[in-house]
């Protein structure tokens, strides 16, 4: 039971624990976005937090309604840089989108790096259409995009990072 | 021994294996650029490289002269692109600088991530004045600075993003 437990509505927003490894792995199974490479890397990030835990370790923030998970979020900081925290992942299941879960997701994992004495948050993202809503998700939170590497994906397919002073 | 070493002058550049642990430890150490976090980044880095190896392991080049360690260089594909390749180290000990080491490094990198399918190069550095030599390294060999995330290492450190087609 996470101390910093955030409800609102029905609306659960609390630190992942090990046996969440089900529900992340469920959430991003169910996700229309990410491939195999991106399930394999998500399991292996959240593996390694409990197996390997390090100063500049994973945070795993898990979104419930009732006994449903309907999102999480990965996010810590950069061990090279001062006080600027990275956003890995965030992922809301299909049909509870548009319903202010990556929202409250995001607003929590700042807030949280914020106390622990973040200064900056950045997102590194596709240009693609399938990322859309994911970008806008950024730009509703006060993200900034502030740089664009061409092609970094693949030929067309850039990568964008967003930006916020926390 | 590198199958596919080479030899210009008396400067050999080879892949590194496990037993150059030391003289990578040592490239770390006597470097003026690299503190304490970046040495114990490096070494558990190339110690994952043998320890965990994975798809997308870590590559290490090493140059010698004679029996001398004189600077070696780590990069590798990214797992979640499409043959896009990061040079994530390059060091050249105090007193080898100005004599090619770190071209010779940075070439034979990218002419090996060429020839597994390499599609672009990204190196991601800071815009302190002690890494301005980095820098001018990345232009002579053809890199350009594609992008810029401010205050990213700290309040006016900037990162920025050099990038290359392979």
């Amino acid at each position: 039971m996470d101390v910093a437990q955030l409800t609102t509505n029905v609306l659960t927003i609390r630190s992942a624990e090990q046996a969440d490894r089900w529900a992340v792995g469920k959430l991003m199974q169910r996700c229309d976005i990410f491939g195999p490479a991106e399930q394999r890397c998500v399991d292996e990030m959240f593996c390694e937090t409990w197996t390997t835990p390090r100063p500049d370790n994973y945070c795993w923030l898990i979104a419930w309604r009732h006994d449903q998970p309907l999102g999480f979020a990965c996010y810590g900081p950069e061990s090279l840089a001062q006080n600027t925290w990275d956003l890995f992942w965030i992922c809301v299941a299909p049909e509870a989108r548009g319903r202010g879960v990556g929202h409250a997701l995001l607003t929590q994992a700042e807030q949280r790096a914020r106390q622990e004495g973040g200064r900056l948050m950045v997102i590194y993202t596709a240009s693609t259409p399938a990322y859309a809503p994911a970008r806008r998700l950024y730009e509703r939170c006060g993200f900034i995009c502030v740089a664009t590497v061409p092609d970094y994906y693949a030929n067309g397919d850039h990568l964008h990072i967003y930006w916020k002073r926390l």
